[in-house]
């Protein structure tokens, strides 16, 4: 029996580390699948079409929720975000875990879906509001009113934070990162996760057969 | 809010390298606490009472069962097996995690009590059953049809594998010490186990309020 992969959903408020350890998570293992959002906001610089996201009109996104070819979707600033399904059957149903970075709304609509026996999420808090709002200005990406418009929504994210299977604060990126790996790593190990076992109980199964 | 501990069941057939896994978790963790059991067989050479097991009369043990002071129990070849409840209870109200060393019987118990939703399963599945049967021998310990009697029981164990949340092939010992740490940290990641994160994020709502 094949194994099927785990649906890994990764959320945060913006500034709390997500988006650094998905990518050392990715690094760490190469066979885990990134899921790339779909979009209809404009890309920014330096983003590539099909990599950070796919970069769609309103129509096509909006004919892709309606042929039901979204796992999850919502409208964030104005902005309709969402992760194609398609790509995420295809490797679960060859055993390859799939990454989400994704918002509450997102991790919710996955969490309660016909995957859901498959789906580990995990929501990473901040040490602080005063360290969110410090990695947010040294990124250097936004002006000061759209990094205010991000703090605002902190909260709103944060709040949804007992939704989640596990809960950890990044006070320390190394100690996040390795905690990530641990919990994945056990994950892989639960017996739902392991359908190989069965041809293996069959065989130790034979082999007491045998002896008598 | 103070963490409740975990109640962590490791069960396995005999000569499966469990109790060498369970005395390598408890030199890994001085907090992780063992359920001594208690049994009316008589100790064998070697095993010290307090330690090994509770060694008791059958009418002491009937009685603590009568006054539920067993958390499980079980007869097994004519002798009766327990955990005692009471020094479970001390340990995980004050947030130790206790360790388990029983068989699919005491499991079985324990995973539909009243603390289910703090037990730990964990299955270690023999790599064969030629080398289950190696391991016995090499024990030195058991006469031959003792561990033929062990051997028999083996498959008994063995099919109760599906009842456990983590299942291991015990093939290499250091893996398996590994595969088990893994999972005991993870699972204390859950959110479910870190009350303390209530306190965590209300003191986040507060920063927020600060703001504005």
């Amino acid at each position: 029996m094949t194994r099927r992969g785990l649906l890994i959903i990764l959320s945060s408020p913006s500034g709390a580390g997500k988006s650094t350890l998905a990518g050392r998570l990715r690094a760490w293992d190469e066979t885990l699948q990134f899921s790339v959002s779909a979009t209809t906001r404009a890309p920014r610089e330096g983003e590539v079409d099909g990599k950070d996201y796919y970069f769609v009109s309103v129509s096509a996104f909006q004919d892709q929720v309606a042929n039901a070819g979204m796992l999850e979707h919502a409208r964030v600033f104005g902005n309709y975000y969402g992760s194609p399904k398609a790509p995420v059957q295809t490797a679960i149903e060859s055993g390859r875990d799939v990454l989400f970075d994704i918002d509450w709304q997102g991790a919710q609509q996955i969490s309660n879906s016909a995957l859901q026996e498959h789906v580990l999420s995990i929501f990473i808090l901040p040490p602080s509001i005063a360290e969110l709002h410090r990695r947010l200005v040294s990124r250097g990406q936004d002006a000061a009113d759209v990094i205010e418009g991000r703090m605002q929504k902190s909260w709103d994210e944060i709040s949804h934070w007992d939704g989640y299977d596990y809960v950890l604060v990044n006070d320390d990126l190394d100690n996040t990162e390795a905690q990530l790996k641990t919990i994945i790593s056990a994950e892989r190990l639960r017996r739902s996760q392991q359908p190989q076992l069965v041809d293996h109980v069959r065989s130790l199964q034979s082999q007491f057969g045998e002896r008598t």
